[in-house]
């Protein structure tokens, strides 16, 4: 519709309805919807698997159960981050295929389970606490077409069992590593692989953790080249940029 | 030589002269690099053309050309990064070969160029004063083997130079994007690609800039999906881990 | 009756009962309403449309009924910003007249809606979750004699959105702009308009933002220079001083 | 010659050497500027007497001069902040006609000096070591043509000397108050005039100042309600969005 | 009991029952309480009236009545801070004399209401919402012998409020000031008096306010020589260093 | 058994049945678990009577509960930090050995109370709030096989308290010492003693203590030369270092 | 001058040649200095025996020099903090009476030596790196008219030293307790003596003292209860309080 | 000569010139040194071969070779920290035994070559960058009468280099850990040994290291239980403590 207007202008200017001038003006001060490039950002999205997201925190349940369930219509996969029960529970009644993950409150809706990826993305975690995000993070990359695996538990303390895990973390094209407290285990992690590490702080810790501060810092500092970061707790962004990464 | 110190023992058991219970225990105590995994290393280093790299930052010029002849050597390609006039003058005394790059202080010696990516990397910076990161990006992404092209001097608050850029910055496989002041321009970038956007936050501005913490922090909380974030002035970090992204 | 104090003193002095120099010495330890400054305070607010405002926050309901009523004998408009449930239906209770936005927590009694201003005011915030802090402005330019329009969920991260908005953006004499997370956007608004922009930061967002940090840091650092900032959250206080832009 | 390409296209239309769906899709490639936006950005600037401005702080002298001699070639007013005393020295020796003002750093051209504002732009600061970033504040305002007043040195500790300028204050239509320390000047005048109050932040003072955040942080939690807040020492910024509210 | 001890062991010296040196040695390692310092400690609180004092945050009501009861035989004054409801009903049951401040949370036993200052102490606050902060320290500065007068409600936004008080705020011989948000009254108080303010930072405020932070920064920073500052929702301890300015 | 696959594999070497190279290369990749690493970390455990040890903060009581059981199994001594009481009553149905220490929130299973250490643990803290911390420390100090004692509510500004424990704090081979508010009490024992003094900071005081940080960074900037830090509240690191500095 | 204008219109309605409303008027709009408010002003100083004081920190010498010998000319007592080597030897030369404190930076004039206080004004510092902010603190406690005593080096880490000199401490009537790194020495001291003790914290220390951070929270949440703090390094506001302190 | 004043007392309660409440009155307003106590302060001191020591920073050279000159008359061993070159000559050309040490601007006389320790004490640090706090840590240690074993340059993100240290640093009774950056190696080595780990933070690292700030938060949020920490850049302090501990 909104092209049929930038269409129209054209034919009107095609068929001497409208002259150059007033068209070229016409066009400086259309908005850009009517433009058409909104369609092509949807026609990306479908390309390249990415699922509807509503991001939960704060939001009135209705109004999640409202948006999820216009969203489902349109696209196979959906993804509801950081609900509470009382969320959950009115969306898996209104929507009964989707998924509920309590341990990071996420929700999903998973028809499409083409796999996009090149590679594996791992999901790596450093203490039990930090599985909440490490699971937002695993569903997060299932539903975007990764194939996934997942290693919990491996803090820089005890070495041992990370290195352990050593010829499972070359097995992945990027990994995404979840830590709190001092937030060190990319870093030993990125020394051992040569592929892009999405480090993700997490709010796990007391004192002068500082609700995530510390381990945020500590990644940014990172003496590993192959290790950016992104927000606290935010196991959603790590793997959805570790998908795109993954992408062809 | 150290990988003998393995075969030598095994070679041992094999001809009985020590045995199983003995061998298990040495095993167990040998030093890391003895197993042979440093090697293991250095052929992945060489396999995707990551050059020898010294962060000059605080090193004593004599230093730095001590490692960087030792270095040269046996490496191809070599990246010296934040390094004084004084340094790189005696540098390139030493290095005929080496260029210098006095915006951000790198020297390189770039003689395989061959190209290691999959796709092209978009070196992009806000403002004319962010340009010695953006510098230090672009010579490290060129010299790990990638088609590079800068779009420079495209801040937020100028969005038409930024849309202007649009199809250029579409071409891109992965973008590293820098900007100091609120650091904004990665999360208007995210919003225009669906590639990984590398955001490296600037110490550019004054006052509440406080040296790189808000662009910094306003990176790390941006709006876009495909954002992650490295270090403050961390243009060589930024473009190594798009090197990474772009190699297949 | 204060103002009479000053006049029968001078009066005192006309008349000879009190000579010069005492009279000089209890001018100078007068106290100053005594001088009539209060009065004068008093017919300006009135000159202006500007409403009686109580902040809610922290207050008991029953003291904020009490004041709500005094003022509201006197004033024709009043506002309460950030009550709570409980505290609104008392005060709806007691005054029939009052509109309550439970969004925002803002109760407003609008009786005399002259229009002060000289142009429109426009109200956008980033993302639905800014929309407490956007409607806290709203109520508030609308009460002070405003015409003002919304734009709602336009983040920076989708330019195209914003782009399309452009014209209208264009038709406001005096802009606030309510962002969270890296609050990028009034940066980029004031790339695209020639009024002043008025930033609110908000407190949403998780992480790195820091209860709004990140977006103020952000905002006082913006690369427009026709950006000015306002406390977090403090959509009542960027309505005010736009109101009083926008005046003749 | 950008806007021709945008009628080229539409001529072509016209005269049916391209066809619709065709010119369609190119419009929705062609950069923006050959749309002609920046054309119009260009035009609204010379409108409000605006004067090209360079940033001076970090730039070379050699850049500097370069781009001022440029700019200046276009434009009757130009304004550079921030530059050294050899910089300063460089320019004056470039363009004649420049002005230097060695507090502030600022050097000014202005030829065009007509008035483009409501009414007065009060310039006020705290203390004498405020003066630099006043000065800057008072540079600018002039240049963008307002009738710009100082008053200097009327820090809140003693309050007698702000109250004998009450009625200077109230003369203005805008305000720009300096202050560092604790910056609480901005609120103390916020209560006396019902105009806009631009406050300010300057580094100066020591220990718990923390180099303007103290006083940042007090201005924008200022009770006052008509006080806004630009980036520590921005004068520039405070006198711009000044000029911004003074325009009709 | 404790002061035998000391009394003993000089005994066995002048009877010759102990030697010289066996007695120093052993005095070396007395205990210091055995050396009666403690009870130069008790004398010198009964000798200025400071009453015992039970902080009554984060303490179980049972363990507060207990203590209070024990405390109130042997001191005729009483004061508890930061009490909860809960607390107080057992309090005032288990000593009916004691009075409850419920703004503040304290409790107060005020027996011997002897006046030990030298002037009057002035109570100070900037808003209504600092009244609690304000009580504390009233209460305080009352159990502790001294004349009080409070003025509440005259914020730095206010001026003509504040000036009203001038001859009231100078009566004191040493003023407690409480402020949150911006905290500058003290500033503009210690620039109206001659007399030691001490200025108490209050947590009243929201966003960049950061739980007093902004103010105790502001204070700290005063340009106004006699401003000392106490801790955040200090009122106890402002008032305390008041009383102690005001004895002889 | 991870044992028996290194034999396995030198055992088919010593056979013949595995040649040299294909052993090395195998060895290469062996998960290092299968080295027997772990099993020497095991053995080391048992050597020094270090407890298990659950940290309970924001684990499911059903979760804590079933660790707890499976590693009292193997182990004499158990040690849960951070239990809530609901989680404590569930602990102590399931093992009817266990103490509960309701200030700290510890839960301990002490059967083996051999003593390891050299010398004498001292627990010292600086007020009745900071009791909980002490007594974590104190509790696990105990289950490591020290002989612990106590010193409380010694705080910096009674420095006669603090004196008159000076000959029992000489008796320790190690202190740790738990202070909130400014944590000046590490500083003054550190002076009194020549042993090492593991400083606690608690995150005990309100405003300017900013949860335990002004007592941290006073810690760390302790002038005496024995002192070193934990995080704040850790009472459990404490007290787990002053053991091993304990040991023989 | 001023105060002839006042006395001028008073005697003007006196005399019938202005009526009393055209006054009153007249006098709303008079500025204050006008009322003679400044008057009362400088005869307070005079009464108090404070001296004229310059802060020297970034003020050009040449303007510290002119300063100083106009107000020199009409106060007996001048006293200039912070200024620079080069400074002092220029006001030296101008000033013959002046002298020069290299350490603190400070000049005096100290020709009227008469005593105000009450008692003696004790300054003391923990470390021989504080001397120069007690020294500040010293020679303004004694132009300030104030019989001083010093304590140097009493740190907290050597209590011995400290408890030496407590006959010392309690002769003070006041106390300005200098520290940098953690800042206990004013909890310390507040706790040996009952009058009141200003707190300095200094910048000296490194790393976690954050210049003067960590000892400024310690000593605003000192557990003496006497304390109170003043600015980083602000030696002469110390002083200036405890010197008010001191009046009668 | 001090301690005589304490037997004249004791001589002459004796000798009964004195009575004993006259005595007790007097013991109990003797200053502390003259009981002696700093006599057994120094005592210890040579018991446990603690050098004397001065800290450098900021100290005049000329000051510094005063006191250097005359501890060194009595104690055998001196330390000198944080010299200048200059410094450092000038206390070379003085004390001909001196040895200086460039990296770290150390100075050490060591005559007394006696070893304390119980075992070993092993210096480590992550980068070439932290060589001069771990050198400092080194010669601290070796002064102090320890066995010193130092190991460079092994950075968590080189794990195969640690791990070949394995066995080495398991020789250690205690060990001092140096890192900058994220500061995550002293948690990596922690996990693999069992004695205490005492981590320096080095202010090594730009951006978000904050100095020092980033390592720091990380080792007190170490998830090794066996970590404590020291002031950044300390390695004085971290071998001082680690001297202690490896006392017998």
């Amino acid at each position: 519709m909104d092209h049929n207007l930038l269409r129209d202008l054209l034919e009107q200017v095609r068929d001497g309805r409208t002259d150059v001038g007033a068209a070229a003006e016409r066009l400086r001060h259309l908005p850009f919807e009517d433009l058409g490039f909104a369609k092509v950002d949807h026609h990306r999205a479908l390309r390249h698997g990415v699922p509807e997201v509503i991001f939960g925190l704060g939001k009135a349940p209705e109004h999640v159960v409202d948006i999820a369930k216009k969203l489902q219509e349109k696209a196979s996969n959906l993804l509801i981050t950081r609900t509470t029960k009382e969320c959950a529970a009115m969306v898996l009644e209104a929507i009964p295929d989707a998924e509920y993950f309590p341990l990071s409150g996420c929700i999903r809706v998973w028809k499409d389970k083409t796999i996009f990826g090149r590679g594996k993305v791992g999901i790596v975690c450093a203490g039990t606490s930090d599985i909440p995000v490490a699971e937002e993070a695993r569903v997060t990359a299932e539903v975007m077409g990764n194939e996934v695996f997942s290693i919990y538990d491996v803090g820089v303390a005890g070495i041992h069992r990370l290195m352990s895990n050593r010829e499972k973390l070359m097995e992945a094209k990027v990994l995404v590593v979840c830590a709190g407290m001092e937030g060190a285990l990319p870093s030993a992690i990125g020394g051992l692989v040569s592929v892009p590490v999405i480090a993700v702080p997490t709010s796990v810790g007391y004192g002068a953790a500082f609700h995530g501060l510390a381990a945020m810092l500590g990644m940014l500092t990172s003496c590993a080249s192959n290790v950016t970061v992104v927000n606290i707790d935010n196991g959603f962004g790590g793997a959805y940029v570790a998908s795109l990464i993954n992408r062809p």
